[in-house]
């Protein structure tokens, strides 16, 4: 585990540090999370970073789809006529989570970060993300190469640099 | 992140991968997770497990106070006269975890990571977890060495070993 703790160069580098030094510059701005196939990467990444209760809320690891649902809003039409890995689901579940914490942002994951779970459709590695705030609903498609370890690793590194390119824009429109 | 994604050897070794054989040989049996100072490291490392989510439905991450009382119902009285590091918040968590998600079985974890939020009474490396289940909640207080990351990996690991020993005494019991 020594790997995930990290030096402190290697977590003021990092997408998680470059997220604490902005919002160390924008106090009050409070965000929160909402993952199915990371599984809770994105919020240990973001928790790993001492002083990120400062400006992290919280997050739902939403696993099942009546998770989704239940505690993050998602539609049942949009789980049963897009699929809970769609971008629709990606963005509903990104809003839900700003409701849920009271967040001013949020972002969210849902894929197939396989090696079970893929259709002809939906392979292996694909991953809706999804950021919502103020400013909207950003969302994107992925396609993650790998093994399971390395689609949720990629996509949790995607969701910090969606989460964290979001809070740029915000806060130098703001300012 | 190679350490994170892992061999498959070290997975069916870990508490994660034990969890995974035990819980394949019980269909039906639902687990879910409730986490503050761990930050989302639990649910991470139950979903590494390729087929995790034949079990586990989700987790809450309540990082805010606010959070653990409206997502996971832990009451303002135990927030404002024991505190979120406490036995008896663990405890709420674990039990709002399981109503949260409809789980049989539920783990949670909140403490000290770190290096701030300490008291005299309250220590960096201090960390309550308790598992919740039709058999009663059983919680337990720890003390773990070394800085952020170490803290909040020791208190991961034993998350999943207080839920794995429960699991165990449980199924042991109705079999």
């Amino acid at each position: 585990m020594a790997a995930e703790s990290g030096s402190a160069a290697a977590i003021t580098e990092s997408l998680e540090g470059r997220l604490h030094a902005l919002l160390a510059t924008h106090p009050g701005v409070l965000v929160s999370t909402a993952e199915s196939c990371t599984g809770g990467e994105v919020a240990h990444r973001i928790t790993a970073v001492a002083g990120s209760s400062d400006y992290f809320l919280g997050g739902i690891v939403a696993y099942a789809n009546d998770a989704k649902h239940r505690l993050l809003g998602v539609s049942d039409d949009i789980l049963e006529t897009r699929g809970a890995v769609s971008d629709e689901c990606a963005r509903a579940m990104a809003e839900g989570s700003r409701r849920a914490f009271g967040s001013h942002v949020a972002v969210s994951t849902t894929g197939i970060a396989g090696p079970g779970g893929a259709t002809a459709r939906k392979p292996v590695g694909l991953v809706f993300i999804a950021v919502a705030g103020d400013a909207g609903v950003f969302g994107a498609e992925h396609r993650f190469p790998g093994d399971r370890g390395a689609v949720t690793a990629a996509a949790a590194e995607q969701a910090l640099e969606q989460l964290l390119d979001y809070l740029e824009r915000m806060l130098t429109t703001q300012s």
